[in-house]
């Protein structure tokens, strides 16, 4: 059963699928309020336990904006050749995981940063809610429904 | 002349080469304060006159809360082969266009949503400040010590 958000005409996932989705990915962006004001940045994730794992350098803004706040963590992934995409996005609390039995387990799963520099820091979103879209109603061809997956 | 951002690592971006790698992409992400929390969403969009453009379908939550507000906007590309990437992040404010000449000329931009729905608004981002960053210290080759990080 696929459910059509009657206002945007994209496919609503299920929660199953939001992380699934994100578990195929690497890269996502998180959004966060600083003084105010919106801000988004990408980072290089996992997802372990329903949970968002990344690294943060001590120091830098990135780290003392995301390490222990409320934020929107994002992935998404398009064609643009077909117009076609989805996206999930979350909710959250951010925390700095300190716990080393924990921070044992992560490191197995062989997160490290892309960027060729120190990132000690380890932070756990955990997600209050999730939600995900599918365009499913464009790319070519448009009449065959190429996206129908149920 | 490049340089470094010794908290990070990376590259820092001019404006010039910020606003031209947002015009080679046209898949953004949207960030808001939505009852003082953050929220991430992406969009298709297009530059102009060193503005982003994008429609949003009334009605809906996106075009509630992008509409008229301070928004960040980010776009990033990424080579998980080379784990190298860049980003380009700005901040301003958002405005629903209502000027005839000004969407007249923006509708020669062929900016169109990629879902098959309804999207009359145009909305424009007047940037306050950009910026972007580049991964510029790992690719091939990392096969002789992967996780060293000078």
């Amino acid at each position: 059963m696929r459910f059509i958000d009657a206002k945007t005409g994209l496919e609503v996932l299920y929660r199953d699928e939001c992380l699934a989705l994100m578990a195929s990915c690497n890269l996502g962006r998180i959004g966060v309020v600083d003084g105010g004001r919106p801000l988004v940045l990408p980072v290089n994730y996992a997802l372990a336990e329903e949970r968002v794992f990344f690294r943060t350098a001590p120091g830098s803004k990135f780290d003392a904006v995301v390490r222990d706040a409320q934020v929107a963590f994002e992935v998404d992934a398009a064609d643009p050749a077909y117009r076609t995409g989805w996206s999930v996005l979350g909710g959250g609390r951010s925390t700095l995981v300190t716990d080393q039995r924990e921070l044992a387990r992560i490191d197995e799963l062989g997160l490290r940063p892309w960027a060729d520099f120190d990132k000690p820091h380890l932070v756990r979103i955990d997600f209050e809610w999730l939600s995900g879209r599918r365009i499913v109603t464009v790319g070519e061809p448009r009449d065959e429904n190429p996206d129908q997956e149920s």
